[in-house]
């Protein structure tokens, strides 16, 4: 039996894996991501955790196909990350730090790209090889895979749907300097700012009486069938399919794979969706697929894994 | 010594170029398309001018690496034409039809994703491996290609960015239904639009002075100062920057190739398109390559060749 490790690297956790070949999960740990020092001792503590792990299941170190690396930040398909400010780290290779640590083959990529080539193998988007996954969480994330590889970019930017001008007629600032990106309505910020927005015009909505607006009171109230919630969740969703429709028409992918913390919201998030996809565009590009995410926060250790077997571009 | 044939099929003509394996063209010459009977006899003639080229030129057949076919409509990666409506044909595997004829390999890709192709090999993005060219013709078409080669997409409709939506708020249809897109103000008629509105607005204008007002007048008068064409230039490079930020944002290509007719203005066009180019994008996405393509209508013939050496995907 072949095994493959993931390390999934975020801010205040790394998340590990340990996997079958054929993509089984048979362990799964989490270590504390020690940001001190500008993160220098990350890289050996996710190789501790590596090596503790190959010892404690007895694992013979050949059979050990090697380990696949997520950070939260841009990386280009060399390994080469360019700023990773959750962490502190500056510009290096973080394929090559990991590898001259482990004495494994080591791949990396973005954790966004990651959740989405996890969620390609094991998850939503399982039988497709083409799919842009996006991820609604705080911000909104996304990870462009083709012909089951990810794809990275010149810049490490491929896949960054959360900042596709969604609104030109915007005027809040995006976080990241512009106005009206996806970000803006579709995160779990946004969406509880367009909730918020839309309690106040209408004090007696049922949304207007919860003591606070979240994402998840927006669409619960819209399970319950209230109309001023409904409208957020529509308006929402045709903002996501206007930054879909500009993916589509550019890498014409087979299957939409949606994740985060604001999919929890379910089938009515892809029902809406799939109203408002069509609209606007190419005839020939008006049926993708629209699939939730299932893998939940694994995807990102799956995603690691699974590159090991592929290679990254 | 190896030889490439191409032929790039179009709904009047098709172009023909013999190459050899490095990609120097040894000649080029054209045929009439014959569309009657739904274009039927179109994959005879064109192998017939192959053909006779071979023994015109007293190749010897076992040199030849194989034909690359370009063809006016969406196409998968497979080889299945799914409408051709320039042409008449229906649903057919082209690359199993010519190849059946041909008895040699034939790899074949849509016209604008093979002058992508070719542009990449021999023209403006001679270097790189990842482009995306805009042609910027009586429409606008568009090609990706992504280490080094053709990305088609799922339907075929991969690098459709004249049908990318840049306005929301334009009331004009696209020719295809939709409304705001891309096309109606880059393509050759959509910059001729925007400077007859121009200039029914500023009759004092050098442009309103113009007995017919067309692209290539628009741009004219903005090399010679005047303000009113000199805004239409910039107000057409703004929406074009649009589309490009959101194919940026998707693929994060390492060089954008303008070509097509309107790409004849030169440098005034990629000058304004760098003026605006990097507003309202992530920081990393910003310095993305833009260049002229310099091969003209040979672009699609030099990208069949080549999808001989790489296959297509």
């Amino acid at each position: 039996m072949k095994y493959l490790f993931g390390a999934d690297i975020g801010g205040t956790t790394v998340k590990l894996g340990l996997f079958s070949e054929a993509g089984d999960i048979l362990d799964k740990w989490e270590i504390r991501t020690d940001r001190s020092n500008g993160g220098e001792n990350v890289p050996a503590d996710v190789v501790k955790a590596v090596n503790d792990k190959i010892t404690e299941k007895n694992i013979d170190r050949k059979d050990v196909l090697g380990l696949g690396v997520g950070v939260p930040g841009p990386i280009k398909a060399d390994g080469t990350v360019l700023k990773c400010a959750n962490l502190g780290w500056g510009i290096f290779n973080v394929t090559d730090k990991f590898t001259e640590l482990l004495g494994l083959p080591v791949k990396a990529g973005n954790d966004a790209n990651v959740a989405a080539l996890g969620e390609m193998w094991k998850g939503g988007g399982m039988g497709y090889q083409d799919i842009v996954m996006v991820t609604l969480g705080t911000g909104v994330g996304g990870g462009v895979i083709l012909d089951g590889r990810i794809r990275a970019g010149e810049h490490g930017g491929a896949g960054e749907i959360g900042h596709i001008r969604v609104n030109e007629n915007e005027t809040r600032l995006c976080g990241c300097g512009g106005h009206g990106h996806l970000e803006q309505y579709a995160s779990a910020t946004g969406v509880a700012y367009l909730g918020t927005e839309a309690a106040k015009k209408n004090p007696d909505s049922l949304l207007a009486k919860e003591p606070a607006i979240s994402a998840k009171t927006v669409f619960d109230c819209a399970k319950k069938g209230d109309k001023v919630a409904l409208q957020v969740v529509d308006d929402m969703c045709e903002m996501l399919v206007i930054a879909l429709s500009h993916v589509a028409a550019t890498v014409d992918p087979q299957c939409f794979v949606i994740g985060g913390g604001v999919s929890k919201a379910g089938d009515i998030l892809v029902d809406t969706l799939k109203k408002h996809y069509g609209k606007n565009m190419l005839n020939a590009l008006q049926t993708t697929e629209i699939k939730l995410a299932t893998l939940g926060n694994d995807a990102g250790i799956y995603g690691c894994a699974r590159m090991v077997l592929d290679g990254a571009k």
